[in-house]
């Protein structure tokens, strides 16, 4: 039987695959280090749509494709999408995934998004409520610029400290099928505040979060940052990164020699004028789809711990004054 | 082994219980015909706080806390909590629940989120995730009319078909420790939309949802309109009554001497100018709580199918000329 263990973790007795996943990027994504790997790139980044946010839902769109095409399975298999974007009132989502007619949970945990609709959907299946079930986040630059800062063709200056919202979506069919990758346990996070009250600074807002739950995720699993072959952050950037070993090394876990953050990975930053690095649900989602899972499944790393974290915030809540709290879900994910 | 049933539904092995619930509200709420049952009416809707945002995290934190007390329960014996709000990036919630430091799943699902988070909650409990799960909601007027219409202050008029959205706040403890109602099943919808374009009238965006879902419940799990003794559902109010029971007719069953709407029975739409009724996650939330749980609890009704209804929409899409599209999430309660 899966187990409650330590304060924040499930350990699943019988752990739900990871069938399939898909990746869809935008331009500037297939530009960067990691371009080949996506399974598709977009010359434009509106994505033949007439806005932003519908050109979200359209990459939405074609990622939920490709992960059940190549797991063979067509929406009627999938019992349960778990899904969500950083837009108000997840738009993106609602209107991404509408003509597929499954049956939707919608979520909201900022760029953790991701790592939330994987515990779910994990959750799900371990329990026989899915044979298969979505697990689906997007971000795009220009809907979230709009959204949380101002709009793009203001052309506003970015400070070191900004990261760049990543134009993404990376869907994952978990299910009861045998697949090459499993997730064999979760830990799931609780809201972290230290105060942080700059919006150009997600990595600092959101490090907390992490460091908290990697250091939690340790203790309830009784492991050490030796036991993964990386612990993977999903947007902290090259800001977010060191305050992360710092808070984590004040707490006696050194993880530097194995931590690794989809947003410095996602782009070049010197060639790329992406200042801290990548950010947005489809940053963790898109790297974990094209670059990690792939070497979990092929055996090259036999045990990761994905950690989206998200920075709760929203246009109100910043004008209002209101600090930025950062969001962790984490993840452990083997080879099967 | 709890079964998944027809295209939309589980049906629980082990139904867990609803151990306790609460109910929080404002000055508008207090004074309607159910203003007796709430557990806390707040004088001012401002909840001590300085903004309409905070106010809505406020009524979260004492919902939370009541529901919590009478079960005697504190937040370190709460697993998880599955909340939303209506606000872009759901920060009632992010504010709200900070500090019980209990492990987030952030929701969004529009009004039907009471139903989604009971649904995720039931799930989790009786899979033996969690020994107490909290579900959680909330609304509040005066953030929801900044959100997705107009300041209040700009004195708007309201079409008739306009809805009023609740200041209230409900939360829901799920647990396996036996209490007097149990989730027996839950049937969760797909995102319909039906063509309705008017953000002013709700009722009609989310009726087709609405139906969907319950004919394809009673399909599911096999039952007449008959085996409950009230099919309940959010914030139709008046308008999308009628469009409701139209709906369900058309598919050949008639659900109207059993229905009854959360948005009709919370306001007295005579003598509180509320037009078609009331709305929001607040609503559902709140009157189930205050009005039709006991009525469980005590045995007067055996079985009652809930079923809150979201409107999809943001002030960009809606702005952006989309359509308003519905969502459903269906809960079987019943005495235990």
């Amino acid at each position: 039987m899966t187990q409650q263990i330590g304060s924040w973790s499930l350990q699943f007795a019988e752990a739900p695959f990871i069938l399939s996943s898909a990746s869809v990027v935008g331009k500037k994504e297939g530009e960067g280090p990691l371009g080949e790997l996506f399974d598709m790139v977009c010359d434009s980044d509106k994505f033949g749509e007439d806005s932003w946010e519908q050109s979200e839902s359209s990459m939405q769109k074609e990622a939920a494709a490709l992960a059940m095409g190549k797991a063979s399975l067509e929406p009627k298999d999938i019992r349960y999408v778990y899904a969500g974007d950083l837009l108000g009132q997840t738009i993106a989502t609602s209107f991404g995934l509408m003509e597929y007619e499954i049956p939707l949970f919608g979520l909201y945990g900022a760029c953790s998004t991701c790592g939330e609709a994987l515990s779910l959907a994990a959750m799900c299946v371990a329990a026989g409520y899915a044979d298969h079930a979505l697990a689906l986040t997007s971000s795009h630059f220009a809907s979230a610029e709009k959204q949380f800062r101002f709009p793009v063709e203001y052309a506003n200056q970015r400070p070191l400290s900004a990261t760049w919202t990543v134009t993404g979506s990376g869907a994952f069919v978990i299910s009861s099928t045998k697949g090459k990758a499993k997730i064999t346990g979760i830990t799931t996070g609780v809201i972290t505040d230290y105060g942080v009250r700059d919006s150009m600074n997600m990595g600092a807002a959101m490090a907390p979060a992490a460091a908290r739950l990697i250091v939690q995720h340790l203790k309830d699993f009784n492991r050490l940052p030796d036991d993964y072959d990386a612990i993977i952050t999903g947007d902290l950037g090259y800001v977010g990164q060191e305050i992360l070993w710092k808070l984590t090394e004040n707490e006696g876990y050194d993880i530097s020699r194995i931590h690794r953050d989809c947003g410095i990975e996602i782009f070049d930053k010197d060639r790329q004028g992406t200042q801290s690095g990548g950010s947005g649900c489809g940053c963790s989602a898109t790297t974990l789809s094209a670059c990690f899972l792939p070497k979990v499944e092929s055996g090259e790393m036999k045990r990761i711990l994905f950690v989206p974290t998200g920075a709760m915030l929203s246009q109100v809540s910043f004008n209002e004054g209101q600090n930025v709290p950062g969001m962790a879900h984490g993840v452990v994910i083997e080879s099967a």
